[in-house]
């Protein structure tokens, strides 16, 4: 493991210093590469796949692990796409004239050593793998066991695309056990940015147990609130899209806050529309639901904090904005929470005091994703303030430095009753 | 503690609600009331540098625990100046369309609740709060004991200035003890940052025990590197700035590195120019040196590791460019780093090349700094990669949140075989 990072260490240092050309070389070779090796590629997707049947894995598991005709289209198209995107590494942020003579520049750099943790889909190996290019950065990727065969493939790919373009092999690395995982979370110091997609356990599992600071989210527990000015129409829409669209993603509604005023008009619209989606209900709502016939279960303490990712939905009855507000800053995961409201006002209220990383107004919490943000490919959802916060992109990949270019100045002339001013002028 | 940190979590959601002209406001009347309690402020500060002069404690300490009247008016002038900013909450960062009616915008807001550990510095305490104040954070302060009734009279003012303004006082927190910040430490979800003003043990301490994001450095192991174009004349005031001009500051060079096609001509001017510098050399300098009569003492391994704070500099003859750039990212601190040099693409290559927060070309290493920089008041100097790098100032207490308003959209509209196409279009 150590050797491995050392590599990746040494690899950074090379790459961050190739250029923008070098590294779209890379990416067109990488697209032509994958192209070439089809025939490999999928004949060992298809190992997997049945390796994954015989052992009896979920459907939904064999279906990610799948690279179909299409997917392996889409990968390739991917692939062009970052290799036609602007470099967005070396670029002048901002500039500054310092005094005559001395011109501070903060200039975009990538991070360095990039640990990505992704599940059993191939696809995401190589976009991580684009993206990892594009910004300069080496990556240690670790995929899900079950990807063992398509992984070395496209991993061969990846080393190729690199070799052949003058590009460090060792930029990007392959880890293929849990035990390599915990291994490598020792070495806090050698890596910059860890990335794990996976289930949350993963995710507070390296939170808890290593100092590499982590871009992403352990659970996404998020709430609409319907307020009571809603239009009752858009939310029952709305809420019915945040719950149902893919109640396995993230940015799916867990919690459905109703303001008391309507919530004896509106939740039993709602649960209408929520046919097959199990209700877990604090007493109000309890009581509302139950008097108009609908069968639904009461919300024990910990419903509250649960992310279900599942056909399942929390509710509760809410007597003002605030105690909206309160909630959901009490037991909300600081992902994505929505208001859905006619009143600008109140809005405002709960959009600049909610502290989560997206808040929306009458709009489903499911748009909260990097490619509907405009962001291109996602790079992963952020909770933590620092860094990258909220659906994020290929800036989450990159840092910067300040660069500072003189002829001779010395400090010692600035300072003192006779201290030559400073200029700071935008540059 | 956990109460003090429960309040100040709860002061730092309404202070993140208040307006700007509050903060502002909160702001003009903390100079005010300093000026008023002027004499109070005085009078506990020369109780504390009377005792800490019965203590015997360094000269050094007690002329930066000291508040003389140039100290308090530029302290007051700083406050004033910090008021007079542009607010920097809530500001409209970028925007995008995502589609008709849909509005995704990226806005500033505080980082939440900030810890500041500082020195027996009282204007530090005072500086750091108008930070804070200006910023919408809460803060939890820590200052050296040896200012502890000049703390307690500037924390009365800096809470009073807080409650005549309407906001919630208990915004700034004060804690007293070592102890204190031990205990602190385990409270790491409910910090969004630390910024450890103080000895490098200290910082190193908060980075090894917690997992709380820490603003700061633990060393400045800072190099000059002349180059074999160097203009001689300049590197020998630019070293000698970088080493002397302030030998305690965390941006002094430490180490200065050589290339040897000049190192015969150039080591022996430079070290005339450093009389009174203590000088730790490689075999090649040491001989170098001690032809030409120069008494110096060899450098033992440790030396290239080691932040000095005082007239003491290692000194390395190197044998090209790149065995600068690898000494450098191999025993320097990733704080500040130049090259002297008159070529062009040599220096190009070690600005890109060496990976610190600062890299300079031609100037002294004294100028990374917040102030230089033109960010006004610096609040650490950061060697992190990720949030703030490199001197930073307000922005590094500001975080962002996404706000999407749209009128009814939801997410399945935008899916399958007739998904409505997103727009995309910068705002």
């Amino acid at each position: 493991m150590r050797a491995k990072i050392l590599e990746a260490k040494k690899a950074s240092l090379e790459i961050a210093a190739s250029s923008a050309s070098a590294r779209t070389a890379a990416l067109v070779r990488l697209s032509e590469i994958l192209l070439k090796r089809k025939k490999d590629i999928l004949a060992a997707n298809k190992k997997d796949c049945r390796a994954a049947q015989d052992a009896g894995l979920k459907e939904s598991l064999v279906s990610r692990l799948s690279l179909t005709d299409a997917k392996f289209s889409a990968m390739i198209k991917e692939v062009t796409s970052v290799s036609q995107q602007d470099d967005p590494v070396g670029k002048v942020l901002s500039a500054m004239l310092l005094d005559k003579g001395l011109v501070l520049s903060k200039i975009s750099v990538p991070l360095g050593v990039i640990c990505a943790i992704f599940e059993a889909r191939p696809d995401a190996m190589v976009q991580i793998s684009a993206l990892l290019i594009r910004t300069s950065n080496a990556g240690i990727l670790k995929a899900g066991k079950e990807a063992k065969n398509t992984v070395a493939v496209l991993f061969e790919c990846i080393r190729d695309s690199l070799r052949s373009s003058q590009l460090p092999e060792d930029a990007i690395q392959l880890i293929e056990t849990r035990e390599a995982i915990q291994n490598l979370l020792q070495y806090g110091s050698m890596i910059d940015m860890i990335i794990p997609r996976g289930s949350s356990s993963l995710v507070r599992y390296i939170q808890e147990n290593s100092r590499i600071p982590v871009l992403g989210h352990a659970e996404g527990i998020c709430h609409e609130y319907v307020h009571k000015s809603a239009d009752l129409r858009k939310a029952v829409l709305i809420c019915k899209d945040a719950k149902c669209q893919y109640p396995a993603a993230c940015n799916a509604m867990e919690t459905l806050l109703v303001d008391s005023k309507i919530a004896g008009k509106f939740l039993p619209q709602m649960a209408k529309a929520l046919s097959g989606v199990e209700l877990r209900c604090d007493t109000k709502s309890y009581s509302i639901l139950r008097k108009k016939g609908f069968s639904v279960k009461k919300a024990m303490a910990s419903d509250w904090k649960t992310e279900y990712n599942d056909l399942i939905l929390s509710v509760k009855v809410v007597g003002s904005l605030h105690e909206a507000i309160d909630h959901i800053n009490a037991y909300g995961s600081k992902h994505t929470d929505g208001i859905i409201a006619e009143d600008n006002d109140a809005a405002q209220v709960f959009l600049s005091q909610v502290d989560s990383s997206s808040v929306l107004w009458n709009a489903s919490t499911r748009f909260a994703d990097g490619y509907r943000y405009g962001k291109g490919a996602e790079v992963g959802i952020s909770t933590s303030k620092l860094h990258a916060r909220g659906p994020s992109g290929m800036e989450a990949l990159l840092s910067y430095k300040y660069v500072l270019k003189g002829n001779g100045q010395i400090v010692a002339d600035y300072i003192g009753p006779n201290a030559r001013p400073f200029l700071h002028r935008k540059f």
